[in-house]
């Protein structure tokens, strides 16, 4: 009997040893693939390279192997703008649920570099946040940065008790920021200049303005119809029918001062043409922007391009008081769009003629790229229309999928109204109602909500009065 | 004692059912990453499927599960005619090293749709091979196809001892081969057009000529001074230092027909401007052509373009008396080429509108793509220029690392002569001499090298008489 027992033993203990080897092998195999795989699998093995933190944590790991002494060294708060290409990127800022992000790529070159010892201490603010797959050609950050400056300067703080000796031999040429970061950047985040700013310049708060460009192709679309729609959204309106409502992150208030909208080609010689494959740009300028506003501006625009919409149905949407509620629609696609640039004042941009040339050539290279390839596909298109093939040019710019027959868009059901999402929140603590000093009744930022800002929530007004446009949460992605 | 060596097993059997449904869970969680994981773990695991041929295998598992009776079918002898976009292609012939080619893809769809049996009897030939990255618009193949047409018609055989009843179902219809491939086919492979075909025509020898497609923009290139140029590879020249030398496959005779060579803008009107951003088209028609011959004369052209060589140069290298060697030089880059059309005679195109039309919305989302993204470039680009960026606008279409200072085409060192490479693979054994009729020498092919074509291959002749121009066992790549 107990023979047998032994033996089954040893046959269980062989099994259990095999079982145990192979799933040893399975995760060693699995290992890059894991990176793609979904994330459930990702808890149980830590040893497992992260694509995206790897270099972050290399730049940690080097820091403590010989650490670095950030208080020997003036700090200078500086203005960084930046460029990039955001098709390949979650988002220009960090989030929970990602770490393909801009920022991510940013701060881990700042890390590399020892410009800052880490986000937190860096005083760091953005001037707009861009959503997935959206680029920047002018994004303007505002940091402290490690200076060479001991003997002072704009924006330059230098630490207490340094010897003379260290402050004599203070170079007097500023860290190449510009060169250095682009070292370690990935090549579609490039920086294209700096400047020294004063103490407690924000690129978020002091930002005048921001403008914003959508291009697409002129297709079948009434082009001069949309420049003529684009100029309703001039002057100061509540979008609150063209954004994606924030009310979470404490956005409770939707006027909003577009300074200039217009529709033009690329080259100003298609003004003439008619041509479907000239290309368009839709270019905005505002004060600021909310959350997916200038995606849901073109994707009215795009209906009125089509002659589903007409005209006026801007106006009409931006009466709250006869449509207090947001008709449900799909906004134009995310790749088209670029923060085009940022305006300041009190900023000296520091260019370094030889590294924005350097820039220059990649994006030339870039450029040669997908230019070859649109021309190739050009060819293809023309000759299958030469061969009888009828196009249907259909706008292919709008999120979901096409419906056959369209339903106007004021006929169609309505998200919530903005007050029930207030309730929403108030009720889930996220939001705090208080009697506001001239009867009205304020509504403040409650809990922080996980996906705020990490620059000081200012409380917001759900009165329509004191607009605080470049104080949003959330600026348009 | 026993109840010890109990307790034991039931802990081992309970050990066990853990790592078992552990395994479990990993495999089934790992199914989908695996599918990027490196092929070092394919062997073991057969359960997972194989990103490349998963259709192909999925394909023969199904036929094998309820057996398809080819023999109950005519078959017919077709031209199809595909656009593709070579881009993320190892090139268009199957090969040894990679899965990654159209032909693999193409395959695929015609064992799933049940058009053929096998590659082998399917009686294929395929009108010209291109290279890694490199397009077609007009790539034509001819094959035997499953076929509806009982009753005969071009290119029809039909199976003997059919019985009457099925004849008597013979609908009029063909197969929709266009339809039916596109349907299986991966997006950037598209069947334009099938047309029935005499038995024994073939895509390869029947082919009029080729006209190829090389884009590229003008940047700081002398268009009108590549113009001139291109003239002079017109008419019938020994190509042997404009191309690839493939001896190793039989390919000993280099005299090639140049039926029309030109340099033109993609727009008309932009012969006019002067715009570094216009795209021009190096359009060049041949009876047939070698191994990167196209590639290597773009390469000629942009030296000439850039300035750094004069036009006389191609007239010096089609000269083999006086320059019987190649000078080494990096050929044109891959992804503008393009095959844009190939001749022929007897073939009745048969087209399907509406597939067409669905070809053109497609092709026209995935222009819309890479417009929108080159003209975010361009935005970018002129920003910089703007701002004092000095752009080098230097060629970015050659291949391999700019030299800082530029050696003449003709002082560098040369390759190996057209007879050292033959004695060579006449060592191999891979060619074999012969006494010509008249006095003359004669190379045969000799053991068929692994890279060789499917194709019969015919003798070949050293001798510069009796060009056979559309029978290489490699066309341009």
């Amino acid at each position: 009997m107990s023979k047998a027992l032994t033996r089954r033993i040893k046959e269980l203990e062989e099994e259990w040893g095999k079982l145990r080897s192979e799933l040893k092998e399975r995760s060693q195999a699995g290992e890059d693939s894991e990176l793609t795989s979904n994330p459930s699998t990702h808890e149980n093995t830590d040893s497992k390279p992260d694509v995206n933190t790897s270099s972050c944590k290399k730049g940690k790991k080097v820091a403590k192997e010989r650490p670095f002494d950030f208080s020997a060294h003036p700090r200078r708060h500086v203005a960084l703008r930046l460029a990039y290409l955001g098709w390949s990127y979650q988002g220009f800022a960090v989030q929970d649920n990602t770490d393909n992000t801009v920022e991510a790529r940013l701060f881990e070159a700042l890390l590399k570099t020892r410009l800052i010892q880490d986000r937190q201490s860096s005083n760091y603010h953005r001037c707009g946040r861009t959503d997935k797959g959206v680029s920047a050609f002018s994004q303007v950050i505002t940091i402290d940065l490690r200076s060479t400056q001991f003997c002072g300067g704009l924006g330059i703080s230098v630490p207490e008790h340094v010897d003379v000796s260290i402050k004599n031999k203070a170079t007097g040429s500023e860290v190449p920021y510009v060169k250095m970061l682009n070292r370690v950047l990935p090549q579609d985040i490039r920086i294209l200049d700096w400047s020294p700013a004063a103490e407690g310049f924000s690129a978020r708060f002091d930002c005048k303005s921001r403008t914003y460009r959508y291009y697409f192709p002129r297709g079948s679309l009434d082009v001069t119809l949309m420049a003529e729609a684009a100029k309703r959204y001039e002057g100061t309106h509540d979008f609150r029918n063209l954004c994606k409502m924030d009310v979470g992150n404490g956005v409770l208030q939707f006027e909003r001062t577009i300074l200039s909208a217009s529709v033009k080609p690329v080259q100003p010689q298609d003004i003439s043409s008619t041509g479907p494959y000239d290309v368009f740009i839709f270019e905005i300028k505002g004060l600021a922007f909310l959350y997916h506003q200038v995606r849901c501006m073109m994707a009215l625009l795009l209906l009125i391009g089509q002659k589903l919409e007409d005209p006026e149905l801007i106006d009409k949407l931006m009466d709250v008081q006869s449509n207090p509620r947001k008709p449900q629609y799909s906004m134009a696609v995310d790749y088209p769009l670029v923060l085009h640039d940022c305006h300041f004042q009190g900023l000296a941009w520091e260019q370094d003629i030889e590294e924005v040339s350097h820039v220059l050539s990649e994006l030339h290279q870039h450029w040669t790229q997908s230019t070859v390839r649109s021309h190739v596909l050009h060819g293809m298109i023309q000759g299958l229309e030469a061969a009888g093939g009828v196009s249907s040019n259909a706008c292919c710019l709008v999120e979901g999928s096409k419906q056959r027959n369209y339903r106007p868009l004021l006929e169609r059901p309505c998200c919530e109204s903005l007050e029930s999402r207030i309730n929403h929140f108030v009720k889930r603590g996220r939001l705090e109602r208080e009697e506001g000093e001239n009867g009205g009744e304020t509504v403040h930022r409650g809990k922080k909500s996980k996906h705020s800002h990490s620059s000081p929530s200012l409380p917001v007004s759900s009165e329509m009065s004191s607009p605080k446009q470049s104080t949003d949460e959330k600026a348009e992605d």
